[in-house]
């Protein structure tokens, strides 16, 4: 099935959902005017469209395969990925210092969510490149700027990140990789280091390395943790790849899914690196790195379920079994059921999008205004989108196998690619889990404020629409409260192990009223008159209701829970 | 990770959750002694452990493959399923007079769990020759019975079903297949069926066919179709496999799991068959086997939800990640959100698997009574027990490669085959959808006594516990009450696009409340205190709350859903 970009989804969300005018009347993104920005969706668009998705079965069929050494990218991969890079796509959201052009975090992600659905294996290569640009423009000295910087924007040398090791995944303060002073300011890397996603590959002229690392003697835990530039060619005086590095995929892993995308055991054998930040500053260099790239995997969360979602629908529209209950062209999109799945998914998917939007706009506000209740906003919902967006992936790409019926379960269909590609996403950049704990424990550390700013706003704005529409906004309005008063309830759990209990139901549930108040204001913005009103209602009286089961779990505590034994399990 | 066979889970759920005792006390299934019941499930469970669990990778890693028109069962399925066969199982169910054991359903469930959470490939062999068996006992002629019967119930020989064509799946009526009278009393069949679960296999001597085709001259839909017989290897006059039969297995399907299992499209060319029931009765028979066949796939996601965790709970107990907040090994089943995954699952795969053995109780004893009651139980819970059980597999399977983190997504680790091959449950024997649908139609036919009847007994035995297990019995009794409102709703509805708007919620709900009644039943045997009475709590407090967000949805009712039209899908 062709991929169709929704190009008027991304300017409607941006227009009536999170706030993108204001975004564009900052100083720092005046050039992302409507022109410029409409422009830019709909080239992107095309590239995914008419690039990407025709290698997605690629990826799967093919896989990326390590050949004597060679990373060898699946068939169409090269040339889909110098699309990517001739249309300056990795650069998109870089600063125009460092080759970039410096356009707002909220259209990268509409960029990216476009990639992604097309061929999600692939534009995790720009989606990994684009963090580790951000972090080097925050956190590396001038010579690294520029040397690495041009390069990572073009698209001629591409990122990654490498934080795990086999003793410490979740747990990255366990990491035990070295660093050791070469005595002429440079350091050797030596370790090994898993899940690094194209750790290599044949369409890269260079592959750098972002890697975390102890210097001799340093602190146990994460504040030992140093980061270092240390790229696969080391660079020559002129700045192109010169002598091989001492590092090497070791081995690939084979996955479930994401096959166009090979994830690396990678050994560092007294590799040439370049301190990127502080010593001992790995870990805040990293977390903008990471903070950014949970943000992206989320939105890969959405592409996925947008993906899958096309995907069904065409085959819903086009299959024909047993006699459909209304006038039409006796499609299995009119059975009642295959209808509520492919109305589910298309509430979810516009739910999860906004909220990775809205997230976007804020990290936007945030850096243009340096205001700290727009850094606390983005914050906060980091998590929400990483996991709900997810989740979401996971959720409508199992309704698009099941739309598919039997052929869902066949390879052939593609219906099944989706399903087992997006699983990762829900586990890497930190598991939902992970992020659901840093939601109720971080950032709720202030008081609950970022937390009930949000409440206060969608309470405010339902109250408004409670006149013109109060079958949507009194729900709506309900749910708020409900969800208050179990936010209330969380921030006075001091006992963190209470708030750890529920925080993924916690999450979910916030994650459902969010979604609520954006369908809210869909429904607003025509006059509570149309299809997003259609599905808004569709929304508010069969989804939102979940919220009710969700915050009640959230709400009970960690002593039941640990009151289960080891043995209780077992039994 | 060895399986590990819950017999304990068996013998509590028959003594204290379903009423086996009654079965147990008819004559027809008298000599269901508790001894002798031990000694079965004692039995399977040391060849589910022994000779099952340990072929299951193998069907994953080599698939069952087509070469040069053989079918080639992955390595060490052969050996495995003659210890099946030696061992009786495949007859457990079957009357005496055919070779079998004359066991229970219920006992015969308990077998199939077990078998299916240690190879569920392999399991779907003897699966598919039980429902043979049944419908050949009640439909066949006895030359039939005494021919096929015996071999079938040993295991010889194996049994599929063919229904759907590439243009009727879930729409049987549909198909074109042809039967043409030979004039000696058999047929000529011809036609083409696919998703022929073990169309083949070089470990059976012969194949025994059950196809559904049209006479001469049948009227349209199904009352125009037959039931036929059609062998692979035609018996000669002794009975032994002779001539081959004029059929095939063109190619076999790629899936994305149960790839132990093949999954044909098969070619009759005139085969030789013969009737199976009266002319125009095959949808009949059919059901006699599909009603048992949905209770089993319910079953298969049971036992595919058991592996899953069991391997899951493993590694959660050895695997060690970040400080744990209490006492203990120091391994992530101390982490709350980690035993929060493990005991969701746990309750869960306690309300599934009592679901499906209180509906293997309920034919039991339609069975040995002749009690319309009885049988209308059987009928309401089958819908809900095939998709409750599969949502159940599929759930907590995905919960186990959460658990994994990265090495969930990694095949090696094995957590990915549950994930992958118990998706087909939710889509074969009838898509949960479809399960659903019966649910609000056909089994609420009867103005909804047969549901009535099982929310009075629920409300009853919660009033009962109210004295002394208050803080379970009154939720539980609760959501019964909005379990009853929803489904006289339901029931009220003339138009049935209205109920099925809603079916799979309102399924699910159903399912959510019956595994609050099992819960609240397992805590009162052990007089609320002990590990029944934790999970009780743990469910009943967090997880029935989920019902009120599904019923609510069950009752929105068609107009909204078909408001939402083609385009605003697309949009």
């Amino acid at each position: 099935m062709p991929y169709r970009a929704p190009i008027n989804e991304f300017s409607f969300i941006f227009e009536n959902i999170v706030g993108f005018g204001d975004v564009a009347s900052t100083p720092l993104f005046q050039d992302a005017t409507h022109d410029v920005v409409t422009a830019i969706l709909a080239e992107a668009g095309k590239l995914s469209e008419e690039k990407l998705a025709p290698v997605n079965r690629s990826g799967d069929e093919h896989h990326t395969v390590l050949e004597n050494g060679v990373m060898r990218a699946a068939p169409g991969y090269g040339e889909a990925y110098q699309a990517i890079a001739e249309g300056g796509w990795v650069g998109i959201a870089a600063r125009p210092e460092s080759g970039g052009m410096g356009l707002p975090l909220t259209v990268a992600s509409a960029v990216n969510d476009m990639m992604g659905a097309a061929c999600l294996s692939l534009q995790l290569v720009p989606l990994l490149s684009m963090g580790q640009i951000e972090a080097l423009e925050h956190h590396a000295s001038d010579a690294i700027k520029e040397l690495y910087l041009p390069k990572l924007t073009s698209g001629e040398w591409t990122g990654t990140m490498n934080l795990s090791e086999p003793q410490a995944g979740s747990d990255v303060g366990a990491l035990a990789t070295k660093a050791e002073p070469n005595g002429d300011g440079t350091f050797a890397i030596t370790g090994q280091k898993i899940w690094i996603s194209w750790g290599d590959a044949d369409f890269a002229e260079n592959i750098c390395h972002l890697v975390l690392a102890r210097l001799p003697d340093a602190p146990k835990g994460t504040k030992g943790i140093s980061l270092f530039m240390v790229p696969k060619f080391l660079p020559d005086a002129d700045g192109n790849p010169g002598e091989r590095n001492d590092l090497r995929v070791v081995s690939i892993e084979g996955k479930m899914g994401l096959n166009g995308s090979p994830t690396c055991v990678m050994e560092y054998s007294g590799a040439k690196g370049w301190l990127v930040g502080p010593e001992g500053g790995g870990m805040a260099a990293m977390f903008t790195m990471m903070n950014n790239a949970r943000l992206g995997v989320g939105v890969q969360g959405v592409s996925s379920a947008e993906g899958a979602y096309q995907h069904a629908l065409a085959y819903a529209m086009e299959r024909k079994q047993g006699r459909t209950p209304v006038e039409g062209p006796g499609t299995i999109i009119d059975h009642a059921d295959v209808r509520r799945m492919l109305a589910e998914s298309k509430c979810d998917i516009f739910a999860a999008r906004c909220i990775a939007l809205a997230c976007a706009a804020a990290i936007d506000m945030g850096n243009a205004t340096g205001d700290a209740a727009w850094k606390a906003r983005a914050a906060f919902l980091t998590p929400i989108a990483k996991a709900f967006g997810t989740e979401t992936g996971m959720r409508v790409s199992e309704t698009g196998v099941q739309i598919f019926g039997g052929m869902g379960f066949v390879e052939e269909t593609g219906a099944a690619q989706y399903y087992r590609d997006v699983r990762v996403t829900a586990i890497y950049e930190g598991t939902n889990g992970i992020q659901a704990m840093d939601l109720v424990a971080r950032k709720l550390m202030d008081g609950g404020d970022a937390a009930y700013a949000l409440l206060d706003e969608i309470e405010a704005d339902a109250e408004k629409a409670r006149a013109t529409l109060p079958g949507l906004a009194e729900p709506v309005w309900q749910a708020t409260e409900t969800l208050r008063e179990t936010t209330e309830w969380l921030v006075g759990q001091g006992d963190l192990q209470n708030r750890f209990a529920g925080a993924v139901p916690y999450l979910m549930g916030f994650a459902r009223v969010l979604g609520g108040y954006y369908h809210l204001k869909a429904a607003l913005a025509e006059g509570g008159e149309g299809t997003r009103s259609r599905l808004a209602k569709f929304y508010i009286d069969r989804l939102l209701p979940e919220h009710i089961g969700l915050l009640t779990h959230a709400r009970q505590g960690a002593v039941d829970l640990y009151a289960i034994t080891h043995d209780d399990l077992v039994a």
